[in-house]
């Protein structure tokens, strides 16, 4: 066996999140340079926060699927690094601001920077992340790339909008719903892997599927998400769980309920929501309604469902460096919840 | 007497700010045409908060002088006008944020935006625009402008960041004070008429000017600004005096009054800064300090020589179209506050 192939033996054993990583490593390893370099400032409250952020627990799966997407093809240069921490600082820069939008005590099990730093400065320091993701998308020199990231800019924070419109709101509708997660998520994994595809140099019909890929999986992970905010298929009850009952969110779990549980059980959903001091024995309580009434495992196969999408978008182009890599993602990104 | 000089004539009668505004308005209108295309979103709540402010009172300054020094030079298509649409918009997210920020219930004399719709969705639609900002950009085509804007978006952030660093800091430095003026209003001032010669047409030299313009121009209205917030040179108290002092912001007047006020009195206002409990009577005692010992009027001083620089940097354009409006608007921008 060449060392080629013991290595890739070696990295098909490992789990796939680490196959991700190990398929992406040479590439991140300048991400993250770039990274640092661009937190970079004498304000030292600004790399405080930012690395806190970036440093810290953060997957970085957004960056990873830009380069993964670019290595299908035949990156050249420095541009898809580039794309791939533009799309981390858009990330961290969204953070930032949810966690002051949400009143989040807690990021990546962590005190969230604004329980440290304050809203203010979690407000500021996203704005000056989100300029410096342009000035580095700027630096790469592609406008329509740009076009792209932009564009995901705005799409987030309007289904970002959007969501705070229909908070408490028993009246939401499912569509509603997918509406606010292709805009809040999906969004920037459409943009990292479309931008990625480009940087590659993928033809038009190529860069389509990388494109379709993240945008499908963006709302599969966002479905896992919403589902595991209730403790997942099982329902287990750690902590965060309830997070979204408490803030009023109007996610796929609840509106599933509402339309399904017994009046009774509706009701008591209805009464907690978006009440901030909803006790844990309510969340508990809530959470079982949830799982009775199936609708967590209703938002999970939701997630399958767009799972496959994203599978069978990059199925034509499954023989190309990674693709697999990319198609086996997609289920992790739904198992981690059942 | 033509037509033109009648109309000629009929502009150099009138204040300066009028004359700007008559001698922009036909190019004005399509920025606002554009500020009002860009805006629109199904989620009400985007265009109720933008037009608020965006229609409501403001007067549009920066992208006057966009406009005012693309009109210096050979403006062709509309680039100018997505500039100064773009500029508008940046200015209307900053506004927004900042309001979040320092936590302010009133913005151009109504309630701030945040006190009517809450401090997530100014956060997320201060996003919305900013995202607006980059799209109108990239599809002006032209990277090199969209570089000067989004390091202007980055250097605003950071300036803020330095801002509230210092807040309360009696040890903050009057070249601490400039940095801070510098990024949070220089920057977007300098930036606005940069981009503008830009879409003029101007060559290197010109260009260089305008920035100048705009830069020195930006430092001079910040610094009225802070001592507009103790009542100007007169220190009249009328509402919003004593904001600055409230939020403990170390603005010039503050920083020459502890350096030059007596013992007892420079103890009272560092007793007072940072406290928004601080009584009406402690701020007039504050506003009286500021005016005995000099600082307002230092800050007006130091205000007029950076219009100075600011019209001095326009000197050699004098003869240009306009260009006398855009150096008489800097001593206009100093005499408010006198």
């Amino acid at each position: 066996m060449s060392t080629m192939e013991a290595t890739a033996a070696k990295i098909i054993d490992q789990p796939i999140v680490d196959q991700l990583v190990a398929h992406t490593s040479v590439e991140m390893e300048e991400v993250n340079k770039l990274l640092l370099s661009r937190v970079g400032s004498h304000v030292q409250m600004v790399p405080d926060i930012a690395n806190y952020l970036i440093s810290a627990g953060g997957k970085r799966l957004r960056p990873m699927l830009t380069v993964a997407a670019a290595m299908m093809f035949e990156p050249k240069g420095q541009q898809h690094i580039s794309y791939a921490a533009a799309v981390e600082f858009m990330h961290t820069a969204t953070l930032l601001h949810d966690d002051v939008v949400d009143e989040s005590d807690k990021r990546r099990g962590q005190d969230a920077p604004r329980k440290i730093w304050g809203n203010a400065a979690s407000v500021l320091v996203g704005d000056f992340l989100l300029g410096q993701a342009f000035m580095m998308m700027v630096d790469a020199g592609n406008l329509e790339a740009l076009g792209i990231l932009s564009r995901s800019a705005a799409i987030i924070a309007e289904g970002e909008v959007f969501q705070l419109t229909n908070a408490k709101d028993a009246n939401t509708k499912v569509d509603d719903y997918f509406e606010v997660i292709k805009a809040k998520t999906a969004a920037l994994f459409e943009a990292a892997t479309e931008v990625g595809a480009m940087a590659g140099g993928a033809n038009l019909a190529d860069r389509s599927a990388l494109k379709t890929y993240g945008a499908q999986l963006g709302i599969a992970f966002q479905l896992v998400d919403d589902a595991l905010d209730y403790g997942g298929v099982s329902g287990t009850i750690g902590k965060n769980v309830g997070d979204d009952l408490r803030e009023g969110k109007m996610t796929l779990p609840v509106l599933h309920a509402l339309q399904n549980a017994s009046t009774t059980d509706a009701q008591f959903i209805r009464e907690n929501l978006g009440n901030q001091d909803a006790s844990e024995k309510a969340v508990s309580r809530v959470v079982g309604i949830l799982q009775s009434c199936g609708a967590l495992q209703t938002t999970l196969d939701r997630a399958y469902e767009h799972a496959d999408l994203a599978k069978a978008a990059l199925a034509p182009l499954a023989e190309r460096n990674g693709a697999r890599i990319l198609i086996e993602i997609a289920d992790y990104c739904v198992e981690r919840a059942a």
